[in-house]
């Protein structure tokens, strides 16, 4: 394992999530937003405005390998890939990073934000929630969500001979499959629970939709936050489990 | 040929189908069912849900170089590229591994299954029906699209020296490809009969729908059954046929 | 210049240009012949259709360098990359493979055929007409479509360095860039006149809409169908001339 | 740095931009403009057509290296990537490219111009305008978004060890990777002001739209037609400051 720069491991990761939040809630806001150019446009369109902000966030956080999300991180640290320190370090990038992002999608649609009347199309440019509220449910499709996720990462990274979660590792060469397979999962299973498949995507936004003088906002639904965190650790953590036996590495 | 490990390269086959209906009768079911998040995505979306399932179970099978369908199975047993006992293993791993890839979309989706009033919107979530129906010129429209998806898996293979159906072989790389021709064949070919272009991805959901606790389901339609079987098998034999002639490799 | 055989070069032209009308025609006839399962799909996946009916057909056409289109194949001519022996054996192998794929697409959506009372949206399937009838202006649209087509060939060839027009020449390694390729012009330059630029993809689908017995069509529209023959040709001849120029190649 | 050929240079940057707003205004034009074929194709195949036009117009601007954009250029000057005489020609030449790429665009869809009767909607084919209007926020959104891309394109160049705005530099290899940014930043942050994030796609166009005869214009805006020039500057030039600390490079 090469040495790591902490602090710049940090940054990393903080300026990948910042960039995957900003476009991800941002294209949020332009379909659910009143007033905007994109209103309306479409689900189809938000799967491809996350897809492409996770090949946005990581090309830009190369240094790290572009973890960017815990649940990312939970599985790297069970497989041995990176140390328990790596994973806190960045995860608690992951989380300002996250804030940062959504900061920044308030502050290019500002003012669609104050046109918007209802309080759950705001928080929803931020965090998730479920179409039909269940909290068992609910945890099922993040874990089955995140579990995909997770595995094709891992199943990519091992083909392809790459390291993930440290300096150089899981980058730009890497950048574009792992921005379908979210385009992917968006489609195919974000329609019961709007896909977090990220603790950071969803509590970092929930955070700061808490905190910003948002006009006429309403709760930030603190009782489902656990729900897309929990899931995506359990689900991140399943799939690095089972890699190995079902990638069928230990032949 | 390689030396094949039979038991991974079952597991591998089903890990890879398992992931591909997961995806791909996931992105019907948000496109279907009723409150998803996705619901009246459109028919492109399907397609892209549908491509992009393709790609990410190529992506979780490299071990046995990820057939994910009998019809290309069979195209590989004629073309003399995997032996038969080889696509016996495949096409029952494939069988399983489409079952189970149908419950993990049912659990996904559990509740808007429940939510959901319409017999044929749940049964389409797990398996094909005709616009028009009309067995003849059904089976015509799925040969058609079979033939293409095999044609061009032959054509692609041929050109980058690709092994396929072995360890190793149509893997990671050329996932991109066989998404795209996936999604292309959809768009183009997917109005009447809703390209099933695979009878595992048609057989085994429908089993799963046999079987499962589905809240209000309707008949599993089986009358239907033997078309998207049938006619991607004829499909992909003809392609195996034509291919060294048509593509000129004889040359 | 490798030596070529005509008849291998002839088949590769023809299967390539049939794979292109088969999914491009019906991308179409899914969008908008009656109870099809992508009625209404958006111009979008029209574009999207095309531009993945051009990415199968050149993978499927590698022995003679997918061609498949005479637009195309002037400027080869006119740049000297093939002969006027090939530009002949190819136009004419294109022509064919076009009826060919027309009558598969026919063969694919038959009871949509039968189904579907507008006799326009019927020949829509096959040919291409404007949207405001004027032959000057429908012309300059789809000489500029072509020109933008041909020139992006010329410029991508030329970087990558790569053979076109010839056995083992612009082959799968392209099919992407030039599948791109359409589906932009296609979106951006498609809505006056439903973007042919392609003599054979309009000509040949509209002999077979002519030849074959369709219930209730109408006109073949003949008056029309000069325009986008002669339109790509000069858009492709266009840019042969421009490249060297507009590319800095004599650098 | 490769002697430059200041006459290749202009050329190339003109041609590469021409072809970016032939085919990037052209989808306005038809999505906007009455009785065109993709009339109502939705925000989402704004985004994919201009993401394609960056496309092309990088795949043929090979020469220069596909600056294609003053705020790209105002980046790359400040990290000394190129002088600040090619600067100014490769600014002047987008400029005069853009204004040659918009009357390309009115002669494909000059009836449907004619067909029009809404003034905005012509204009909306030329340069980007506001959803609300307010020249603060306005300028912030475009800040941002023009950030994004700048920034990604130092971060991809510096992992791939790209060369910038030289000759052979930015071109065919990183094409893809900056469209999918182009049509991602559009997505994502293109719903308040439609994302200009290039003072030339957005000047350019709305000089030919003062100067050109089209039948029932309106104004041009020009009270707005300093946020979508002074925004992106804004944005391209902190990125370049910002990429050597943000992305880690003086490890």
């Amino acid at each position: 394992m090469t040495e790591v720069n902490l602090g710049l491991y940090f940054l990393s990761e903080l300026v990948g999530t910042a960039m995957l939040i900003l476009l991800g809630c941002g294209v949020v806001a332009n379909v659910v937003l009143a007033k905007t150019k994109g209103f309306g446009g479409g689900f189809l369109m938000v799967n491809w405005g996350w897809g492409l902000a996770v090949f946005a966030g990581v090309l830009v956080s190369a240094y790290s390998g572009a973890i960017l999300n815990p649940a990312v991180g939970i599985g790297l640290l069970i497989a041995g890939k990176i140390t328990f320190t790596m994973f806190l370090v960045a995860t608690a990038a992951e989380l300002i990073g996250a804030i940062v992002g959504a900061v920044l999608c308030w502050a290019a649609y500002r003012q669609h934000f104050d046109a918007e009347e209802d309080p759950a199309s705001k928080l929803g440019v931020f965090s998730t929630g479920p179409a039909i509220r269940s909290y068992g449910h609910n945890l099922i499709t993040e874990i089955i969500g995140t579990f995909v996720l997770v595995f094709a990462i891992f199943a990519f990274a091992d083909y392809g001979d790459i390291e993930v979660g440290v300096p150089g590792g899981l980058g730009p060469l890497t950048a574009l499959p792992v921005a379908l397979i979210v385009v992917g999962i968006g489609a195919s299973l974000g329609g019961p629970t709007g896909y977090a498949i990220n603790p950071a995507r969803d509590l970092g936004p929930r955070i700061a939709h808490a905190i910003l003088p948002i006009k006429g906002k309403g709760s930030s639904d603190w009782a489902y936050s656990w729900v897309p965190v929990v899931g995506p650790l359990i689900g991140g953590a399943i799939a690095a489990l089972a890699a190995p036996v079902l990638l069928g590495l230990a032949a």
